[in-house]
């Protein structure tokens, strides 16, 4: 065990088990991707420590909400302990229960936006202990993609949006699924580590009965040389400050 | 009338009626994109005046065959009679035709790539003559895109591909069309006229049957400063030489 309080440079803290998962890049440029509204209900699916409506908590207009939902005991205790530690428990909750049973336990057309940082990888070939958090948070274990886009479909209302990063090489895949459950692509991001590099990550939003036009962005590029941040990521690291 | 000859820097030449329209830089992209391999056998769908054949042919390897197919007789004439000039009439077949017959002229799975440089627009506001060949280039008048992903998927034999370019606006749209008619969406590259800009256009290659998984591509940046060219399209546009 080493439990550690991280300083979120938000204004925020954040317990973290470095022993089991550290949030990472890929929750910040996810919690900066989606764009809130006054008002917003938000429900982070798969929300491990909550870093993800951590960091979007300091950004966040008036009177939105987040919920956040995991399957994992130990991440909910970290969460929970985070939230209290920094005062917002009127702002964020915390919920232990499995993300594909979320419409049945929020209710059906419950939240206006559904982020979520989920597993990337499908195979689980190599793991040792399939119940370790770090295994969890990065192979589909305890739920599948697909199984994710469905739940996200039923408890987003009209016109709600679903943001989520994921690897740029299972986006064809993201498409159809989102499609299939009535999610219409509108925003696609593709993250590169440096600019002549193939992207690793990529964020996109989807709106439930949306009209069918993506806006791509520019690149999302991480690095200009290696070890020293681009521009853009030195200013979304700082935009993190409250 | 004001026909042209115009040097294609690759040792061909090409005929162009420059009231009408002339090539540009997305059929040399697209040129370049498709990876050509021995003994292909290709179908440009919409070939127009012949670009995109002309320009492949250039770096084709050994046995490879071209067909083009085009519905506008202006265009087919001026395709043709480009071919002859370059004496390419054992390479290159330029056909007047329909390209949603294409199955029916060429016979089912008879093509091992098909290219297309299709219209991106599907509304035709503003337009005031729909014959006119600039309209039925850049619009969906004679055929839609999901028309032309059905001929395609038609023409091409088992592990066959699919090289297209097209707005990414239309990129969810796009994927989804491919993969029902069973192409499924394995390279995928963004074209932006500069790093910091969305992107314009993008570069996809399908295969018809294959594995779900896609490879994005670095970013193609056109412009390293205005009306300079990066060196990557000057290597693009170099290549034309012969």
């Amino acid at each position: 065990m080493s439990e550690r309080l991280d300083d979120l440079q938000n204004g925020y803290h954040i317990y973290q088990e470095t022993e089991d998962f550290c949030y990472g890049i890929d929750a910040v440029l996810l919690a900066h991707f989606a764009v809130m509204k006054e008002r917003d209900s938000i429900l982070d699916m798969g929300t491990g420590n909550g870093a993800v409506p951590l960091i979007m908590r300091a950004g966040a207009p008036e009177g939105v909400h987040f919920t956040g939902i995991e399957i994992q005991k130990k991440e909910v205790s970290l969460a929970k302990r985070s939230v209290s530690y920094n005062a917002l428990e009127q702002d964020i909750d915390i919920v232990e229960g499995d993300l594909k049973e979320a419409a049945s336990i929020f209710g059906a057309a419950s939240f206006s936006l559904v982020t979520c940082n989920p597993p990337y990888m499908t195979e689980n070939h190599g793991l040792i202990n399939r119940t370790a958090p770090k295994a969890v948070a990065r192979h589909e274990l305890t739920c599948t993609l697909r199984e994710i886009i469905e739940s996200a479909a039923k408890v987003l209302e009209t016109n709600g949006r679903f943001d989520m990063i994921h690897r740029p090489f299972r986006i064809a895949e993201i498409i159809r699924d989102l499609s299939e459950y009535g999610l219409e692509p509108k925003k696609l991001r593709f993250i590169f580590p440096f600019a002549d590099k193939e992207p690793t990550m990529v964020l996109l939003e989807a709106v439930r009965g949306g009209k069918p036009r993506v806006k791509v962005y520019p690149p999302l590029i991480i690095y200009r040389a290696p070890g020293v941040y681009t521009d853009e990521i030195l200013d979304i690291y700082g935009r993190n400050k409250a």
